[in-house]
């Protein structure tokens, strides 16, 4: 870390500032020119409130040269993490494609999806039972329920099954769930996070809506530091201007996290942008920039859909879409 | 809520659609124009989900005349809400001021700075206890002590206090704490959100950093429609592009608030840019933009905060804030 | 269009807007239910102002439901264009790299440049001479001297050239280029559109950083309502919250644009982040997803750029671009 | 400026990266640590591309310490500017009051206009001739014609007139305009700044809706560098996430930039949502800010307005804002 001073500064106070960083066990690298006094700071500097430095009367400015994380972080695991789930997997030359409805409606819809998105060459079934709703008006999802027909879907075709938690206190219906989804809202529900840095179960963690990639992986870091090391990340799309589409897919994000990290990270085409038309080109565009998985809404009857149909693609559009996915997973070396 | 149809709709489906609705009771106003065919739905829309009626194949668009929320609705509450809260009270001509410092951080600290802001005129204190931080290393809050020491400041000064809920299982904790601050990450914490409408307990409820108005006012209406009015909305910056404040204040959210709903609404000048020296500035702001209140980050010594110094100010700088503060509520004719 | 209007309007204001509408030789579907009174209007509604329509005291809303453009509409344009250019071509299967240096910095440069984007398979070269730059102190490119060294290349090579005009006063300098650029900044130049659609020539329209999909459309329709039809898109980039990217790729643009419109799109991957080492994955998504194109900056030693140095890559870079660019259109059926 | 290396780099590297700074004549503070080397210029760094300097081998990152602007830099120029226009002025305790309709539409009208406002203490007209508008096919104004009407009007109240410029070629019509106003659309039509910079009469700057308060004051800068130091700044809202208003006004950067820069700045509150309701409150927020003056529009009947209707208020909505706005710069110590 880099601290500059202000001109002239009190030399006691940088006394003192620099003493406090000495107790710490911090190395300092003390330069002082003419016009301007810098401290570099060598060391676990994790813990050090940049805000907090800023505010010292003498000092101007503050700046991290390493990341803020630290398990999640590439430059201590050189190897690509593999998340191992069923008989597929995400990450170090893996991809993995999850589907299905936005929410379990019915036994019979999940499993009607369940084997349609099987035979298309999707490894893990998806579907909504606890859903974070805007409105208190809208259809809450059948909770318990929801997660028993997953888990009869799951018998019927051997897929393992990934669902929403929206309240740790429902975390006793998880038990089960071979794949625990943290939803954008939650990205940030640090005591969620916690909780399940105490599992050892894979958590797949979805980018909030207005958080930057860092911020991202600062709450990927809480679980990973919390001793779970299976978390898979997903680019779900960002607010912005742009109201064409619902959300601004970032599809940067996938090989700027590929770099800073060497944790898997999926692509979720559907909620990125609310336009079925649109998820066979996103999801196109997600493998050949460098992504390791894709996770996408299916629906029967997309227009009957009790949520988010307006974003689903029916089986047989799903079908087309794996046929390209497919096609360019082989062109880069990766195995569905 | 107006549904406009495409051109030249199978006319079976459009019946069978039209039928659905009728079904729920709602009155039909059905147009059919040489190329637009529309449809007007009179009665209580609030449970239909837009995005499921614009994903019917017959659909062309969907648009609302009336807001998605009634609870919050000024249209069904012309008189302004006032929540009252010891001696304090915000809204209905009512300006309520809560001051204090971030985080707890010590008993001489919280009774200091309660002292220092009755002093100035503040008629709440606020200090956090449990503190959500972006980072697994950073200072999280002393919690339960942190609680203690803020009940031992509201016997030594009789400010009422109000602390922020991080995660509903800590709610017994909270039984003697005046008001319960639900923070910008936990906005759309719906889960949390149920729970709060069940108490009979005034609610501060932030902003979400990337959330529309609308949405504030959809969250505000799941603690209202839970069987709790007592909601304080809170207006604390939003991400933008801008960079050079850590959020840029929506000052104009304060008059519209103001026109869409009954409840009251308080502006935090001090998350909103993250600079100290904005405050003053952006709290004369609020009030004349029609505000109902301030929070406001004070610390005896910013620099030595263990969170967000960089945006506390002194008690010397909250006494030159109140004080002109007080002049323009005068002129408002709203009582501090 | 549909015009809603409030709640029990005046009868009279009612009829003397109708009347309006009717005098500019719209067809009016008026339609009064008991709490809704709708408008539709059918006939040529581009030139109503919906801003204005709302400010009239009896309206409640305004719907627009077709695009506000005519020209650059897929809906009247039912088949690709396709813009021809030297032995290129952008659309309608066909797929057009430009590449080249952010500036043209001297003859050497150039020449060498375009010999190596040329011998991978790019068919425009591409180099600013007039450059905008943010400081009055930065590099301002060599403007009259860098249009001749980019004709040098041009005669040496071959390649068409595309440069960027920052001033309808330089149109006479332009008189041997063969694309011109307008820059995300001056997308709504709306002057120097004008005289653009004056001209015979292929303009590349670049989206403002801040500019809507249709906003870039109706730009585009300046250009083609004067009477040229020689307009390429571009997406570059938007500005969102995220600092990890210089802007942020809006990849879902280029499939929707195809939707909306039927004038060929490209995407420049090299502005769109400011990072060369996602040129190559957003490169590949960009094929994918639909493209008709390519621009990207190559310079035969980044660090020593005159300008945009972090982005731009070098020509052996570029060729490994460009060998999985020619794969990826073979499978889109694209031809370069 | 500070730039930090990376680790271990090719010292004969350094070696020539650190000359050509000495060649440039500025001092070099170097500091080589055991794990980091920083090097820190002194002098005139004006000029240096820190994209350039990113983007050298040996660089892991670049930082400004003083800001890239001089001229406009209020630590070069202490006291706050003043910019006088005939009896009115900007800055250093006065407070310029800017009203008018959004386009001049006929004698009548602009008369009419500029009397009411004079009336109520505006001591500048605005009117717009040439309409920068997003539609080819929507009204763009009267051009030379609304210019006349301008000057007409200011002979009959003799209140000086601010109107805009969209292209550098009409020039020659602003002979006798008092101020002439950069467009938000044109914030970075530098070959325009250029020109303006050559005047010696009173630009009002618009900040781009997507411009950074730096761009703003670079902007300004090109102006003040080229020889003109009368530019007035001003705040007219930004591009956001939220769509309840048209933008989102930065009200944070009126006090910001009075820190940074000794240059006038206004406010738009008009522009800044387009919702006339909110135009009073945005007003009254913008005095208490610390703002140096509005620019609002009044027209006589909004709703049979040519454009932008739906945020202009009447004439007598104008009285009651400027009583207010009276009232608050007394409290200010600033003169109308």
């Amino acid at each position: 870390m880099i601290i500059i001073l202000k001109r002239n500064p009190d030399q006691s106070k940088v006394d003192i500032f620099v003493e406090e960083f000495r107790q710490k066990g911090l190395d300092i690298n003390y330069s002082k020119g003419e016009t301007t006094t810098i401290i570099g700071l060598i060391g676990d500097t994790l813990s050090l409130d940049m805000d907090l430095l800023r505010a010292n009367e003498i000092v101007e400015d503050v700046k991290r040269i390493t990341e803020p994380f630290k398990f999640a972080n590439r430059k201590f695991h050189a190897e690509d993490a593999q998340i191992l789930v069923g008989e597929g997997a995400f990450g170090a030359g893996k991809f993995g494609v999850i589907a299905g409805p936005c929410s379990v409606e019915s036994y019979e819809q999940i499993i009607e999806v369940a084997k349609r998105v099987k035979a298309a060459g999707a490894k893990f079934l998806r579907g909504g039972a606890f859903k974070p709703r805007t409105s208190p008006y809208a259809f809450q999802g059948l909770k318990a329920e929801g997660i028993e027909m997953l888990l009869e879907a799951k018998k019927v075709t051997g897929l393992p099954i990934v669902t929403e938690l929206i309240s740790i206190n429902h975390l006793d219906l998880f038990d089960e769930v071979d794949v625990i989804q943290v939803g954008a809202r939650n990205m940030q529900n640090f005591e969620m996070l916690r909780q399940l840095g105490k599992l050892n179960k894979p958590i797949l963690l979805k980018r909030g809506n207005a958080s930057s990639i860092e911020e991202l992986l600062m709450s990927a870091e809480y679980i990973l530091a919390g001793g779970n090391s299976n978390v898979i990340l997903c680019e779900r799309g960002i607010r912005t201007f742009e109201t064409a589409t619902r959300n601004t897919l970032d599809i940067s994000a996938v090989p700027l996290i590929k770099r800073l990290s060497h944790l898997p990270i999926i692509v979720d085409p559907s909620h990125a942008t609310g336009i079925s038309a649109l998820v066979k080109p996103l999801a196109k565009a997600s493998v050949v920039s460098g992504a390791d998985g894709l996770i996408i809404e299916v629906h029967p009857m997309p227009s009957q859909a009790l949520c988010d149909g307006a974003q689903s693609v029916t089986p047989n559009e799903f079908d087309a879409i794996m046929a390209d996915v497919k096609l360019l997973c082989q062109m880069e070396n990766k195995a569905l």
